[in-house]
C-alpha cells in the first residue's frame, strides 16, 4: 500500500459553534461548510477547507462536536474540555485491500467499513497500533479526483 | 488574515526510528526526509511527505522526538508514552504581521519568532486561546512555492 492523501484532521470540539467562530474569525478560513450530523458516528460535523498548493484543495478540519452523551467522543471531551487533535484520516483507493493490509500488518481495525463524514467507506485504526494516532483510513470519494 | 496552507502536522514521538518504520512498512510513505538535530527547539525532527491533490505537496508530518530531557516535548511524551498528535502548523506570507494579528486578537503568541524546522520565522500560539490545539504559525519558505 502507498500513503495516501491526508484527507483531514479531526478536531474535537465541546462547541461547533465556537470552533466555526474561531476558524472564521481568528484563522481567517473563507470556506468552512454547512455543519451536519452523523448520527451513527456520534458526532455533529463541520468541515473547514485549508488552501493546498497551486489552488488545490488542501487537508480539512474536520471539527466534530459528540451528538449525545453516548458518543465516542464524549471522554475525549471531558479530558480535554477545550477539544483538540482527535484523530489523521488518510484516503485509499479500495477500503477493503486496505483493511485486509491494515490486519497483515497486526494493526487493530476497529469495526467493519461504514459510510462516514464525506459519504464513502471509512474505519479506524487503533492508536497503540498506529504510532500513537487514532488514524481512520477513508475510500477516496470517487467524484473529487 | 486568510487561512494559510497547512505544512505539517506535528507528531512526537519516543523514538524516530520506530515512526519511521511505521510511516514507511505500515503506512506506505515513500518520501521521507533525513532526521536531523534542531537543538534550539529540543527536538530531534524527521518529516514525512504526504501526497497533495494532482501532484501538488500535501500537509508533511513532522515527526519530532525529545533531543534531551529537557525538551519541551518530555512531558508530552511522559502523558502519551505512544506519543501523539502534538501541534498543526500553518503557513503566513509575513511572520510578523500574523504575530501581530494574533497577539490583536488577544491570542497568547509563546515567544518570539525564531528559526524553525523548515529553516524559516515560526511561532507558537497558545492551544487555550487556539481552539484546543498548540498552534505553529510558520513563514511560507520563498523557494517553494
Amino acid at each position: 500500500m502507498k500513503l495516501g492523501r491526508l484527507n483531514h484532521i479531526g478536531v474535537a470540539t465541546p462547541s461547533l459553534e465556537r470552533s466555526i467562530a474561531y476558524y472564521r474569525d481568528v484563522m481567517g478560513a473563507t470556506k468552512i461548510h454547512e455543519p451536519f450530523d452523523l448520527p451513527a458516528q456520534g458526532v455533529k460535523v463541520c468541515f473547514v477547507d485549508t488552501p493546498g498548493e497551486n489552488g488545490t484543495a488542501g487537508t480539512q478540519i474536520e471539527l466534530i462536536e459528540p451528538f449525545d452523551e453516548t458518543s465516542p467522543i464524549t471522554a475525549f471531551i471531558a479530558k480535554n474540555p477545550a477539544g483538540g487533535q482527535h484523530h489523521m484520516c488518510y484516503e485509499v483507493p479500495d477500503i477493503h485491500e486496505a483493511k485486509a493490509w491494515f490486519e497483515a500488518k497486526g494493526a487493530r481495525v476497529l469495526g467493519e467499513p461504514r459510510i462516514g463524514a464525506h459519504g464513502t467507506l471509512i474505519f479506524f485504526v487503533h492508536p497503540k497500533d498506529m504510532n500513537g494516532v487514532l488514524t481512520e483510513i477513508m475510500e477516496t470519494p470517487k467524484e473529487a479526483h
